[in-house]
């Protein structure tokens, strides 16, 4: 058993797997989870496509790979530099992490993708068309869920989007309607490394009290 | 303690509260574990605007309710019919609680903006742009690590965009700058009601095996 908010601080990115298969009902588990994130108008906005064949996940994976391969470097000459030599330590490592997952797909056991229909409804009336917000508001806290559900099954994951730079071919690979966006990939197994508190910014250094840009300590 | 799974399935929205105040302490635990979630490249790409002055909150809540007067009558119209009787009860319930929460909203102890900045990355190399995904991928994990946070702590809340009809209004109101988003209004306090697994369409309905469209029982 794993305390809700320990889970919560302690639930970080997992890119490396064992061998050990996924069982088809700690999957299900944490698609029942998943649902249970608030979506707008609780209509839910979403659907999941489990691949644990490994013909297909070889497929994805060498479409992933080649996506990764034009992502990384592209991303890195875009990024600003590491601030400190810890930080540029970290950065190192998880670009390592990501380009050995990036090589290593097809063997995780179990590939979730996640879609998202790409028809908005609009919303109007006689002043005009309202901005309810964007449909992602309704997808990625379920994913975010199907993640901490993964953790307290003992399984790890990490979102990622890396295919999207040649998602059209993910979706031919999968029959997956081109009416769909696919809006995060989770690569699911038992994962190699240990549950921690990862490091990021602070919370205080990003909120405001009352009023933008009035910090407290 | 909350169990982590039991809490994924439990958490509901949350949206009449009592008048006891809510703690500093539970509110800025709940930042901590709302910046754990996982971001893109770890860029963190967001802010909170945390407001409990009571005369900002009633400024919020009057332009949330103009918000919500145009919006509710708007998305009705739009929206399809119930599936079934419990159904449609069940979305009358939610719709009177919604109206309850526009009309109350100053008086919740506490309110949380969750800020994006509209600047968003382009990658590209010699073969063209490459799509990176949402920037929203990178922030609706956190919103509802957030409030996960807040169940852990017997706190309640509900994600809402409503405002976005008048989202000029609120900005100009706490000097957001017009560089960021408002992402999701977060009302935070000690919730009348009782946690419970929230009626959903279930996952199996929803999820796909191996290639889109083939459903498993």
């Amino acid at each position: 058993m794993v305390d809700l908010y320990e889970g919560l601080m302690t639930t970080r990115a997992m890119r490396r797997f064992t061998d050990e298969p996924v069982a088809e009902d700690d999957i299900r588990a944490c698609l029942r989870a998943a649902v249970q994130a608030p979506s707008g108008g609780n209509i839910q906005p979403y659907q999941f496509l489990v691949v644990t064949d490994p013909d297909l996940r070889r497929a994805i994976g060498a479409v992933y790979l080649r996506a990764w391969e034009r992502y990384e470097p592209a991303v890195a000459k875009v990024s600003p530099p590491a601030r400190d030599e810890d930080a540029a330590r970290r950065q190192a490592r998880n670009v390592a992490a990501s380009d050995e997952l990036a090589r290593a797909l097809a063997d995780v056991p179990v590939h979730v993708l996640v879609l998202m229909p790409k028809i908005s409804m609009v919303v109007a009336d006689d002043e005009g068309e309202m901005d309810v917000g964007p449909t992602y508001a309704s997808v990625y806290p379920a994913v975010q869920n199907f993640i901490l559900a993964a953790r307290s099954r003992g399984l790890g994951t990490v979102l990622t989007t890396v295919y999207r730079v040649y998602e059209d071919e993910v979706r031919e690979l999968l029959d997956v309607p081109d009416r769909y966006e696919v809006v995060a990939l989770l690569p699911l197994g038992h994962p190699r490394g240990r549950w921690g508190v990862a490091p990021r910014r602070p919370a205080e250094s990003l909120t405001s009290w009352e009023r933008f840009g009035q910090r407290r300590g």
